[in-house]
């Protein structure tokens, strides 16, 4: 249940303040040409503290690979281990405390066991190896000319939320270029389908939607075709379906959406239990995120490398 | 490919206008009691023509159980096997035409043949499957006092959408009661990503959120918190979280939405290619649904049914 | 449970003596022509009564393709639905009895219910499905040169066991012609580990081995390799490797062995217990198949085509 | 595709001559006290060294632990990341060299590049990650009273075979017992079905058979039934079954061999080809294992214990 993918899978490991964080990926083929400079590169813009309004903590983060790359960079068609260790490891950080919209009283309820210190598995640390197997995805699929890019879009003051204590949430778009009509199965691996698990996998992620997404509720079938285009250069005349129709691309932009919610730590005191069930107020305290989707715009473009790695083998195969 | 879930998995097949829709949903437990007009009333909720504004084709939609039930309608641990007859084909009434905002051209794209009577595969006939094997979980989850109800939420005027020969898009929302906590896996198959996963695979789906979905993105953190609420009878005080947290049911109420774009199919004139890739003009024909969202009601109930009973296996064997 | 494959996956249902036996198919490429009429071939081969010595069960077995092919007779690339129904269903000859090396026991331990009547889902009824799955996935490796070809040999003199209405074991050997390098996965999808868990999911199935098999255990190195010969047409000297190294073939003829027990129903008085613990005895009745490798012979060809259409898509996925 | 199991899922990485070998074991239930000394002890026993006759590779082969288990020793529920670095990598050893009986050939044909340094991926030095995955899971199946014991069958003479530089092939039988009735799953993962595919997962696996296996093929039915024995301790009156009956457990012991070929390494004058396909003379060099079957035993227990305790999680999800 900690992996990803049909025929390239990303399997990961790793609570936020055990020894290290890292996956296995698997079935990328061989003869690819990785840079591994650039998988450094992505962990480093997701790094908390990058960026303003990011959370200060400040591990190197330094990518480790295991397996799966030759001397000279290429891969070997064998699954690429990769790890990062974790360096800020302060267990005495944390008390048995379910802190509101966080895993822990799932995760107890789930398992009868819990590590309290850091979030554990549920941390948005885990997030360091989606970076590091997408990154390696999105180099098999530039070779094709496929690019992705996410964005931020603000949806309120993160200033003034952070000046405050609290927290506010975002909404990060991504848009596919240059990828060409094919990609996605019909039926249960709709290309929508898996991209809204992926997206739906990050912490703190609401809502997914694609082309005019939830606004096509409101909006007429007359007003929402896209017509084919025979004469030019791009296949329709508009872009209503974000680039997926009946599950599969159709060489127009893919386009989507990620909603989050507000980050729930906040520097605000606030009322909560601990592991036995007593009720316990919790006080402001370390490092604080007023923007949890900021930090989910890497996270974004290396879960659409992953699922269009995947698809592109699939596509391959037939 | 045609595939969905993991240790309770429905498998369909089936062109609309093919000799039959079917499926076999493995991984049912034994000595469930399954009340096989349960089944067949569930077809017939989602058959066109059971409400208004929903197209006219009349098919019986017989379901007829293959294996997997004792004579006495208890399930045997092995697979159900079902089919539905099409009886209402009619081949003669599609010619090679890539209708706008439907599969024909990806379809073309990707395999380079395709079905187009009725949509083939693509077809949102494909969904009695779906509702068959739902209504077989539903009634193993009704064992544990879980109820699944969706709602349809009109979005504009269907009425008038319908006398112009337009269509018009809607949102599903669906509530499900009495599900305990603990359900769902972290990480990559979060509760939320696999009800993502399963709506995104619905015809005509655009969007999905939980909880307070796309709104959140413009939340504070301050406003959004669940307080945990160890003398209350329900165990937060209040389900910004949608019943979901860190991916596992926290013992609330699971709360989604499901956004739905308008029918493309409308009964206007349309200008479009054949699968030849000529321009042609296409006249307005056959049967007509102005909002497909409301046919979308017992399918969203049923995928929903099917995620639950594959998480509750899932549960069951930690 | 009921599934085998990753690309190309079988999943079957059905109850010896319930309505039908059948399967999905799914993952079949597009634009494979099929031969329909080679499938009820293979059907008719594995049939009760089809060769001297074996059960007279005579149902017609007629084969119903329900989805996946055109008109034309040209996979479409979606699953293919079958089914064939069961005619000879006698549900009144079966008693609750746990007859000895059957799966009564086994079932009624792990399920707490049984279907008696034919063996349920562990009747060797059940490769029907096995078989027309795998007719079709023939006729895509056939495209290559691929032959596939198993044999009966007999270990004991059948007529002398079935004159005194005992049963004989019996091992089937099959080889692969035209198999061109490359098919299998390294480390756990080899191909011989493949070719292993399908042929040991035939009933009384005992054991496999491929190349010099369990004969190697007492070889010395030194007679075991295969030199390879880079000016010959064929690529190694001998094939000690049954065509097979590191998991993957070696453009050598594939070489198995498959040995199967004695068909546990004998026409002799035997001692057992019922489905309730009592003992019995259980006196000779109904059909009898003195040597069940002699059917195994098709279905070893099938699972073979099955696996082997797997790798292929597969390999082509790289 | 070097993933291993349904529930309880070990996936590895890593080149013989790589930085490391390891994997990711996932599914293991929460709470269950894991003793580390004794995986160490486990992967002391496979290393190299460690008996009479068996290569003299002498890395310490540390065992460190990534995450998945408490500071108490528990399991997380979360996946177990574990690894071992490679010490005694000597890239210069291997020149771009195809071993007869070795993976190089096929690897090479398969993907078109390798790491020859040391076999690569196929080197038995993958085991490594398999019996640190399987001496986890043993330690939950004890808690049950498992006991899985294997034993090197020797088929000739070793001595003889090594003082000539030689090597000779040998069998590795196993017994479980303890084991409940009900492990196993019908039709495609059946408990043979599963342990044959796991056994043929290691190096120069050449056969599997269990109960009376190849013999039975000569055995007729009226010698090698089980009979039920409802009065007695075990509940069967003999093990022809070898434990094991319709895919799922009886409750006697399990018991299965494994046939395993000469290592193709030998001290002696070998001919063969380069990469580049032109005929070259091997001259022996380097490490020698006489019979590489000695090795295999903990692998097939770790194997054994893997393929259990992920029937062990289906069976409790029912």
């Amino acid at each position: 249940m900690n992996s990803f993918g049909t025929l390239i899978r990303l399997t990961t490991f790793g609570e936020s303040h055990g020894p290290a964080m890292g996956g296995i990926l698997d079935g990328m083929p061989p003869r690819v040409k990785i840079d591994r400079e650039a998988l450094q590169r992505e962990v480093n813009r997701r790094r908390p503290g990058s960026q303003q309004f990011v959370s200060q903590r400040r591990e190197p983060d330094k990518v480790e690979i295991l397996s799966g790359l030759s001397a000279d960079g290429f891969t070997l068609g064998t699954p690429i281990g990769f790890m990062v260790r974790n360096m800020d490891a302060r267990r005495e950080d944390y008390a048995e405390v379910i802190r509101p919209n966080h895993a822990e009283y799932t995760y107890l309820k789930k398992y009868g066991i819990h590590e309290f210190s850091g979030g554990g598995r549920a941390s948005a640390r885990e997030t360091v190896s989606w970076v590091i197997a997408g990154a390696i995805c999105r180099q098999w699929l530039e070779q094709d000319g496929v690019q992705i890019k996410a964005e931020f879009e603000t949806c309120g003051s993160v200033e003034e939320a952070a000046s405050s204590g609290d927290s506010i949430g975002g909404i990060v778009s991504c848009e596919v270029l240059g990828l060409a009509a094919g990609y996605g199965e019909p039926v249960f691996d709709k290309l929508h389908s898996r991209l809204a698990a992926a997206m739906m996998s990050i912490n703190a992620a609401k809502g997914f939607e694609y082309g005019d997404g939830f606004q096509s509720a409101s909006m007429r079938g007359s007003e929402s075709l896209d017509i084919p285009t025979p004469d030019c250069p791009q296949p329709f005349s508009s872009n209503h379906s974000g680039g997926i129709q009946g599950g599969i691309s159709n060489g127009m932009p893919i386009r989507f959406r990620v909603a989050f919610k507000p980050t729930p730590t906040i520097m605000q005191t606030v009322e909560t239990i601990d592991a036995a069930g007593n009720k316990i107020t919790l006080n402001p305290r370390g490092r604080h995120d007023p923007c949890v989707a900021i930090r989910a715009v890497p996270v974004v473009e290396a879960l659409t490398a992953l699922v269009l790695a995947d698809m592109k083998r699939l596509m391959k195969s037939l």
